[in-house]
């Protein structure tokens, strides 16, 4: 099947006279997640990963993904004459330079313009021209063109999201993106990234999974602000809550606004990160065009009081439902039956008894044993394992509630944990601890931080792949910029006052454990901490679940290290005790007893 | 006299239709240290600072430096009709935004383009766009017009630099040079400076203050390689050195070079950060232009084994002038007579006498008291001050040798410090000897070490302004890239096993005192931490001279701490013994004790 539509893809590949097609993972709005209508991928390889990217030249093909993908990507791509190209290993050629190998000088290659970025499609332009091989935009999608039965555009309806959970109106969002755009003298900004419109407009959506998202374009001027969608997806209610604020319009109509623009003298606002090329191409020769990040990505990553104090409130919620997760889990695992999925399902349950629960923020990583090394690890039929009374269970899971967006990893001991692991355990979380505690000065960018959180691994000569720490939308994505606290990600970004990120220290072991403890935390200021001559800042940890005491050696910890360790649990008690009861409170007290 | 110089520089201005012209203190090279010659802003205007750049327009002018020479600016501006801009101050406007405060649309800004990089020129032009205003390279420079008795361009002879100092031959790196060329599809690649040519032709000089090189540009390509410079400069050595592989042609060929070049269809490497826009310009609309940073950055910064022999042998030589010069300071000061000037001048004695001594690596920062914290603070005769038995010396400075550059600060107390100087002198302490102790893993950029040197004053929520560390040139530039232990400074570059570089944390406390301590270390395998799965680096400290105990708090020392310190001293007392005697060794036996 795959091979006939391979096939198929040639015949119009010559058709347009290019020697290779690109098709990305992504959809037109640069998103992580990505709606079944735009899963042309999966459709074209058969390669079912949320991750991997495929090239077809005339004579080969090859999808490109990451490690933890490589094992079900060589079953998937079985028999269909797609190459596997491992993302990480020494030997893999990246996507340019395979191309470069594979076609000659003045080949061309086609992509979709929507599904790059104006800066992807640049540096992949300019990659290419080292072997003076052209990049072609071709604006018919060529998979669509041989996909039948293509799924349609998601048309459940838009709902508002209103000011108890916003706490700011579409009206002073608007008027602060204006003041922004009157600084950089700008006439137009086009936004096209889902979670911005999402927040700019106060709307939610179910149009994609775990990112309640609203597929959409946005135009924002100095006097109007439109919103292109599909009609069907609006109600009354929605006209309601937009009060004449936001014009709507046909998601089709987008296209000729661009046009339109394009004739007109306006200086017009894009982000080169997440603004498509296509866009780019309907502009380009017309208007002039001003590219720098936009405002709303600082915006809403700067959470406002009702966005905070609902963060507080679903992490209560979200620590009740663990806190029952994990005292299930415990006792359940010694009967037998207990796999990676079915307490991911458990899981799921507890949350969606909870208050606001509307579902999943990402897919849960529930691995056990040498399954937590693989650090995206997701559970399927095909890897599913029984737990049993031993080896470390790593548990990464989260939910979207009305009120916020929980992110939350435990690593828990299902039996008697090894004096490595311990040690282990116990290194990750001083870095855990020694973030949690840390003031650090005003402008501070998170990558100044990441190696807190490093240092006690490094000592001992060990270290992880990932960063430390990503921002959590309101109700919105759980992976959310401008900010992180990486290494190589958020690099020179302030962490503010209101930003939300994780905290998120891990040690891999492959083949054997893996090791991670997450938790959410606010920046602050610190009262404390600032003087005439400095203002400090500090973090405040939002996330409420015990910390697995077995897997802990108390010898490693400082006192300062096991203090925060004791009060944090004693908060935790304080907090989620009203909420349980009989022998789910009593394993909570026994969980944060002090150390 | 100011005043005739700027009203014939605005009859020029008007000639050639400008409505601003741009002075700032670099050169064609981009150099930090500038010759006679090219002290175009210091002419002109009267400010005779290191740092500072004027704009002039046709009724108004203006200089923007920093801090350090606010006082000496005011002083030497007093008259002249140009107006000091205080860099750093919140009110003080960028130049770009004070010249778009007064120009207007349409009009122009001129600039020599030697004088500013491809990268400034764009970045300047862009944000003059923003208001319409031009930006135009004027190839005569306006300052130069008007300048009589202009110096001459600096005729020392060229001296080559052998290879028991530089441990590689040209040959061998013209190769290296031409092996990246070939990865990149480059026929030629200008070099413009001045330090990646004296390390590429293995060549120094005494063209510029503390910076040995020679004022020149260089054009290698994939058969040939030239040197531009002054034929008087060229001797018969230095023709037996370079063998016939580098070809000697008039400082003023240059351009004739560029332009057959432009002619060719060659594709030419230029660095965007350091090429000047006039050689680009120069190029532009012939041949190809590749922008990317010159491989020699990464190629001079990674020391060789000759080079690393000679560091630790120049710092042998180094300590002992230091120590002789502490022993000196603590016994001179209390019979008075000692001044900040005085005691520089002294270090340059006892490092005079040095073998393989050249002259110092920078201006010696010789601090008083409350001149301690302004940070670059350099004694002149209008701030000199006389040191008493009291108070805290900070002594910054470093000297240049045929095997080494030196560059190292102690900090000593001249009386009893207080408690509070003891405990700040401490964390400044302890972040240095977690850094000379870190180990970390292979791919670590400098900037994610920075942090650690601040830890242990951030937590007490005080912070130094400046970055931790920056590369040391081998017989070189005192400052030198690509790496950098900052958090604004050699993002994202990995320190390399070879790389040199200062361990310099500070603490400051306006008008009161200033603190530093300043070694430089060397990056190195980590034996004991490599395993199949990761390889970490290390540091080893070279420079080796006393840190003052008396400033030391030991009960804020961690017993690694402490062994780290006692361990370092004793390296420094069994090191630097063999070379004195006396009350000097007595001294030195004493001020490395054990605590």
């Amino acid at each position: 099947m795959v091979k006939e539509r391979l096939r198929k893809l040639r015949q119009l590949m010559k058709k347009y006279d290019i020697q290779a097609y690109l098709i990305p993972s992504t959809d037109p709005h640069q998103s992580e997640y990505v709606p079944r209508m735009w899963q042309r991928r999966q459709w074209l390889s058969g390669f079912t990963g949320s991750a991997g990217d495929v090239v077809v030249t005339l004579n080969k093909a090859g999808l490109w993904t990451d490690s933890r993908y490589f094992l079900q990507a060589e079953e998937e791509l079985q028999g269909s004459g797609i190459d596997l190209f491992k993302i990480g290993l020494p030997e893999t050629p990246s996507i340019p330079e395979w191309i470069k190998s594979e076609l000659e000088e003045g080949d061309s290659v086609g992509i979709d313009p929507q599904l790059f970025s104006y800066q992807e499609a640049r540096k992949l332009r300019q990659e290419l021209g080292e072997k003076y091989i052209n990049l072609e935009s071709i604006e018919k999608n060529l998979v669509d063109a041989i996909w039948q039965d293509r799924p349609d555009f998601p048309l459940d309806p838009i709902r508002p999201h209103y000011l108890k959970y916003s706490g700011e109106s579409v009206e002073s969002k608007l008027a602060r993106l204006r003041e922004k755009m009157t600084e950089q003298g700008v006439d137009a900004h086009i936004i096209s990234t889902l979670d911005a419109i999402a927040w700019l407009y106060n709307i939610r959506g179910r149009d994609v999974e775990f990112n309640p998202v609203v597929i959409a374009y946005a135009i924002v001027t100095k006097e109007g602000a439109t919103l292109f969608t599909r009609q069907e997806k609006i109600t009354e209610p929605l006209r309601e809550h937009f009060n004449g604020l936001v014009q709507i319009y046909s998601y089709s109509d987008f296209k000729t606004h661009l046009k339109k623009l394009a004739r007109s003298s306006a200086r017009v606002w894009l982000d080169p990160t997440t603004v498509s090329q296509w866009v780019v191409d309907q502009l380009q020769k017309g208007c002039e065009l001003f590219f720098k990040e936009s405002p709303i990505t600082l915006f809403k990553a700067i959470k406002n009081e009702t966005e905070i104090a609902g963060f507080k409130s679903a992490h209560i919620r979200d620590g009740v439902a663990m806190v029952k997760f994990l005292y299930w889990l415990y006792n359940a695992v010694p009967g037998g039956g207990v796999t990676e999925l079915s307490a991911a399902e458990k899981a799921e349950h507890f949350r969606a008894e909870q208050k606001l629960y509307q579902g999943l923020s990402f897919a849960t990583i529930a691995a056990y044993r040498e399954h937590g090394a693989i650090v995206h690890y997701e559970p399927t039929s095909r890897t599913d394992v029984e737990l049993k009374p031993e080896g470390i269970f790593l548990f990464d899971s989260g939910g979207q509630y009305l009120d916020g967006t929980t992110d939350i990893t435990r690593t828990v001991a299902l039996g008697d944990p090894t004096p490595e692991q311990k040690d282990r355990f116990t290194r990750v979380l001083k870095g855990h601890i020694q973030l949690a505690m840390t003031r650090f000065p005003r402008n501070t960018a998170g990558n100044q931080l990441d190696t807190i959180a490093r240092k006690p691994l490094w000592d001992i000569a060990l270290n992880y792949g990932h960063g430390t720490g990503h921002g959590v939308g309101s109700y919105l994505n759980v992976h959310e910029g401008p900010h992180a606290i990486s290494f190589y990600r958020g690099i020179g970004v302030p962490l503010e006052v209101g930003m939300i990120i994780s905290n998120e220290p891990g040690y891999y072991k492959a083949g054997e454990y893996g090791i991670r403890t997450e938790n959410i935390i606010l920046t602050l200021k610190d009262e404390d901490g600032s003087s005439d001559e400095y203002e400090f800042y500090k973090f405040e940890t939002i996330t409420l679940c015990p910390i697995d005491l077995k897997l802990i050696e108390p010898s490693l910890l400082t006192e300062a290290e096991k203090n925060w360790l004791n009060s944090y649990h004693l908060r935790v008690r304080e907090t989620l005790s009203p909420y349980l009861k009989g022998e789910e409170l009593d394993w909570l007290i026994s969980a944060t007893r002090s150390i």
